[in-house]
């Protein structure tokens, strides 16, 4: 019955303990010929944004029908919902909490059902990890081909964040944010070069400025500050050989001016 | 000849260094169908008991045949020994130091026997690197269908080490311990639910007490201190958006008490 | 079209961020049977010489056509160039920057081919990630058995890394050098036990040295600074229950003498 198929996972469960692999073997126990890849387990504990913005930036690029299993969990055990969703050809299991918002926001085709189906759980069922004993065998019988409206109803109103949008405040000024720092310090802004006037510079906290802009990491001078289009499409926020988060001490959310020159 | 089946790993050689890689492309060399699941390789480094833990809260989980490779091995190289060891279905490839304690413990039909078939090793024997060119190996030809039985003689006595278990001291007090610390912070102890009275408190040293009983994380309420099942099936004292362990500075094998109220 | 194989992954790319995840969607939508093994996504950021060292000890343990992607990559986006190699019956798809120069240095079939064949590129290619979009995508193509040659020109002269090699001074006396540092603070030199005299002691800075000589670090003494022959290898300089590199306050690439006795 079982056959193979990819399953992604995106957690805060860190890598010394002993979370993920229970997750990974209560899925094999249920579909040997599962393959896994970890997306992260590093998101910021308990950060649901980040790890929204996490999966956002890969999910695509996986093959289709792709189960992507993200267990960022403040809730568990409480009253919030738990779900699969399905999108792009791809499916989705996931407390209902907002992870999911930046595929929902992509992707129009995007429904949600909220998992009901208690005879797939493992028992008994802990009130402290749902990653183990709910999300990791639904997601392990969607590879089994059980489709996801027999996990529950569709759920019409699955939690959205809201993530920060770049916004133009008047002819000339865009108000925008950092969305993210990777882990080399780049601070990943929510501008993008299309939202941008031809010559333009960051105003940072502090009235600061970056005016200096580079097509690639490699070009930047020295001890240099950069803007640079990084891979997510987003604007980014550079240190040459160095970290710009640190040496700006600015962290996710903090706000930025995008002026024209 | 080769065929499938999973390999877990758990070691504490670190994510940074070309170790655990080194086990896997020896493995992967006798047998090319071998699926892998890291466990954990961030074990406190040379902590036998915080790996016999993990492995014990873990290995039951994955389908039957699954062998499990634990590398924890403060005295590689020295006269302890190396053993094959099988229970409840699956396998374990492991040096004789009692990392396999929690997996004797919870099975008794745990056989173990001493690695002695040399033929099997990797060549040169490295003193410092058994992983590599002993358990990888030797896993590697268990997954090829080569039995326990023919790895070495069968070993009578293998090394169990002491886990703390919680104690009735009288009436109405119970001597624990905590057993480990999470990622989270969360300080797992070694008493059980079914330990407990009716209605209780831990005291801490420092006669400080946790009397808040909470069902899941999410009922905490903002920096309070509470006592939850966790989902190894023991107590937890867990903070709220915090960590336990570094409010009270607790650490695994610090004492607790638990007292009727 | 699509079949199995074994793809390696070496980047100082971390484990928090989207990256790691993005390069084997990529490569799984290309060619779903892969199978794919970390060597280590933490070396030290854009350290090429430590990518080197850590790909010279993993890349010959794997199976022959072994595929080995290894993007420590600073000059991202630059006219640095890109290539596939072949080497040993393996084959590796890099930046052209020196980070095969084990593996150049040790296979003497080693060839290099520049990657000109764009219509392989995930478009668009990103300035910033060439990783997810030039790496990935070719290391994929070459595991669905597109040859190396077909991907660009011979390349006669690729980035060769010097690699520092233990030197005789004069009689009795060799000038060597830190090469790593492992995660348990073992300083790995590269001085190999063919290249010392019977009996010798290492000189280190300071004037300090260290005399003792044991087979495995089980048998040091408490608190004891030892030399021993590690798995790479080279000699180590091992602190018994301790990191040796946090104790001599020594990084990679400090020098050391080795003196006969």
């Amino acid at each position: 019955m079982a056959n193979g198929g990819v399953v992604t996972l995106l957690t805060d469960f860190g890598l010394r303990d002993y979370f993920v692999a229970a997750m990974k073997g209560v899925m094999l126990s249920l579909n040997p010929d599962l393959v896994f890849v970890d997306i992260s387990h590093l998101v910021p504990p308990q950060n649901i944004l980040s790890g929204a913005f996490t999966l956002g930036q890969t999910w695509a690029l996986f093959p289709l029908k792709t189960i992507h299993l993200a267990v960022v969990d403040p809730g568990v055990g409480t009253a919030r919902k738990a779900i699969v969703a399905t999108a792009g050809g791809h499916l989705f299991v996931a407390p209902d909490n907002g992870i999911l918002t930046a595929v929902m926001e992509s992707q129009e085709d995007f429904k949600a059902y909220e998992i009901t189906a208690g005879h797939y759980f493992r028992k008994p069922v802990s009130d402290t990890f749902h990653g183990r004993d709910v999300f990791a065998p639904i997601a392990a019988w969607l590879s089994r081909g059980i489709p996801a409206e027999q996990m529950g109803n569709r759920l019409q109103e699955p939690v959205r964040l809201k993530m920060p949008v770049a916004k133009k405040v008047r002819e000339g000024l865009i108000q925008g944010a950092i969305l993210a720092v990777d882990i080399f310090g780049n601070l990943i802004t929510n501008v993008k070069p299309s939202d941008v006037p031809p010559a333009f510079r960051f105003i940072l906290p502090g009235q600061r400025e970056v005016t200096v802009i580079r097509r690639t990491y490699g070009e930047g001078k020295p001890g240099e500050l950069f803007i640079v289009q990084g891979s997510t499409g987003y604007l980014e926020i550079s240190l040459k050989d160095g970290s710009a988060a640190a040496l700006l001490d600015l962290k996710v959310g903090a706000p930025l001016g995008v002026a024209a020159v």
